[in-house]
């Protein structure tokens, strides 16, 4: 497929600085992009590369000017990496999809299926099991009984999803996720010996959901484990029983949640991040990466440091601990000559 | 199924506090339940809840003396949790198992199954597998040649076991887990290549063994990588070859484990822990989350940091750090004051 | 299979010292070595094993000279490792290989296959997918549509590769690896929604990489994210989008990288590290267990700590903080003498 910025300006409501029927036939990174290419500069660090620049055809938020003549074609909008989005959608949703129940899929008769639905060689759909309008199981996934997926979710090749749990509408969950494990629940015995505590609840995905790649989430012990809507989490995150993680919320790769721990609305965390059970984060907090919280924090609050505390504080306290040997070597200057002093005072 | 308090009581060897003939149908948290619920109270910190919670019955402690009237039935036992722990464990059981071998999964006529087990759909057994009595192996499971599983063992949909492991009496291992994968070994050659250290051991999963959600647990070098029996791991943790994790030991969610280190019996590592190789971690150690180890650790110790130390004094120099601005400035204030001193007394 | 130490010594170009008729049917750790067993001494820590081990067969590097007469017949290599790696690798090679497309495979008739390849139960493979000469693709796994994998590469039980990616010659992938899942990629938008960035690129492991068993690697938003050739990530290591990992740099097992960081040649990365998105680290790099980048890192450095900085400095002020209750007291009676000095000079 090919593309005239002229096209692209009309679909986008934007307009041209440059040639309008320069052509493009893909999307390229602003560094890497080679002729026929469309690129886009949003992130101003990226500005220097728009002077050197291959691509065809760049798209640039409306105020940018630039500072000497371009070889490229810019098409202005509101907002570039919003029109970027946009555009990568449709290309997108351009390639085919795939669909129909394969004959190699395991699908009983107690199973309720949507409209326009895609089921993937070998994949496995338990009992009662209820899959809404266009939703879409790759191959080798697995849905325990009683699960309901509703419509337009996808779960690509390899999800687990275990019995009795919810996922809501326009969710996307990665391959290799493990929804609805047993939360890690014993009972210490007195010969040292633990005894499990059945874990009889489940977990629900609000709409909107995206889970990324070898994510695990815990069923809970009673009641659920709730991910609210809009939220998305990356790869290889461990979300445990009965947590609660709030609207839009957005979570880096390899972030733990504790037990009974509940994350409030919007707000941003880092990778690596360890959360200790029973505590509450609120809304709007802001987490730096390897960051580990052993009790609550308030609403709008930026933190960082294992325990966490005050990001910038840390920040200036971490500046310190880099120079302890000096400050270590002013003391013992400070000792010496007070004790000069006091000899001489004796 | 509806329960009174008394058929409770009687079941659990306990005593009523109130109402012998109110009914429950689900079990619920106390801070979440509603009439028809039956809760409990184990955490003290949980206690307010009991003067407004919903639930019909409430499990507590022998010794638990309301302050005020309750709405709710007591039943009183030894241990509210273990009580509850025994209950959720008679309903789970109650459900429908899981029984049969499906047509659609591949068992080689060279494996042994014993009695009453459960083979999922799509299910791969390799060559002279042995799978021993009321074993259950969920959809898309993949257990390799010569492989032995013993008697109660579960393996949840998706669980891969490499070749001549060793899966223990009464084990559970949850989706995604990967049993018996290469350990990581390469030798360096001169031109910065590596070579592959064939990876020619197993892994041991001694009995009543949990491992969870997408863990992964490396085949040994030479030897066996050892899981002892009655450990717990949690979600997302990686045990490194000829690893040997002592018995009854838990460890929490996205800890690692390098190669060839021992850790002990009874021990209790939190999440996000990371223990170096070739280390010895004695019995009943207990680590903070998120910290290192380097080196050993001795029977006993409470441990915290990346390099790890003793705990109490790990969250003393940790407050002192938190303070090191104000410290600085204890410094600097001394030195302008001892230069006063020293100039005075010249 | 039984070999004597002249059997062995002549495969390795060796010199026997000792009996050269022994015989050894199994290899094993000095350390827990019985009769019959070949061994091998390379990390001087293990030194004192030789004097008491059982093993029939022990490899040693050319300057060893034992203190004592062994009851162990020696024989010596230049390097004892290497030596070890190449015998593991021909008893390995030794075992009995799988072969063949099996029939509960999914092959449909656009994919091209090489000779001499296995395709395990239940795997999918896609549209156009292209797998070479010896080519090993174990039950479960999921070959995306248009993905190639070339000659000599196995992937093992449930690998998931998404379409349009690339694995090299001679790769290994573990279980539960994920390879060419989405980007973590969202623009805000100003009703704290988020909208997905759809995820256009690509994985390319280049040749003689192995890959970790869960460990996760995106796809690229645009291009291609890079596994450049001899690379060894362990396993749930997490690789975002558009990141380049350079020739022969091994990471250890837990690490992530953050979206379009470069990651440089033969650096040695330790596990659990995390490394932000947009930074350079430089070649040859050697990165502390458990370090946080926040910011680039120029060749050949040794750093630790998080954030990051100078190996050794960290060492020097981390022992400093383990002290901080030590120099706060120093500072105390600092404060106290010289509040002394000052009232006596008042």
């Amino acid at each position: 497929m090919e593309f005239t910025a002229r096209q692209i300006a009309d679909y986008l409501k934007g307009e041209i600085e440059g040639d309008p029927d320069v052509k493009v036939h893909t999307v390229s990174k602003i560094e890497e992009a080679q002729g026929g290419s469309l690129s886009f500069l949003a992130n101003p660090a990226y500005t220097p590369w728009i002077y050197k620049t291959n691509a065809s055809i760049v798209l640039v938020n409306k105020d940018f000017r630039p500072e000497i003549p371009l070889r490229c074609t810019l098409v202005k909008v509101d907002n570039a990496y919003n029109a970027l989005a946009g555009l990568l959608s449709l290309y997108k949703k351009s390639l085919p999809q795939k669909q129909g129940i394969s004959s190699l899929a395991s699908v009983p008769e107690s199973a309720k299926t949507g409209k326009d639905i895609y089921i993937g060689e070998f994949a496995v759909i338990g009992e009662n099991v209820f899959l809404g309008d266009n939703v879409k199981i790759y191959p080798h996934c697995y849905i325990g009984d009683n699960t309901v997926i509703k419509d337009n979710s996808t779960l690509y090749a390899g999800v687990k999803v275990y019995d009795q749990c919810i996922i809501g509408q326009d969710c996307t969950i990665h391959s290799g996720a493990v929804i609805g494990a047993d939360g890690f629940g014993f009972a210490p015995q007195s010969d040292n010996n633990y005894m499990k505590i059945a874990q009889i609840g489940n977990v629900i995905l609000e709409d909107h959901v995206e889970i990324g790649a070898n994510t695990t989430i815990d069923r809970a012990t009673m009641g659920s484990t709730v991910i609210q809507k809009g939220v998305k989490l990356d790869n290889l995150i461990q979300v445990a029983h009965n947590v609660v993680v709030g609207e839009n919320t957005v979570i880096a790769a390899q972030t733990g949640i504790a037990g009974s721990s509940k994350v409030g609305k919007n707000c941003m965390i880092g990778g690596q991040v360890g959360i200790s059970g029973h505590i509450s984060v609120g809304d709007e907090v802001k987490i730096a990466a390897q960051s580990g919280l052993s009790s609550g924090v308030k609403k709008g609050k930026i933190i960082m440091g294992a325990p966490a505390f005050d990001h910038d504080k840390y920040i200036k306290a971490y500046i310190h601990f880099r120079n302890l040997e000096k400050l270590v070597k002013r003391i013992d200057d400070l000792e010496k000559q007070v004790d000069n002093l006091i000899g001489k005072d004796a």
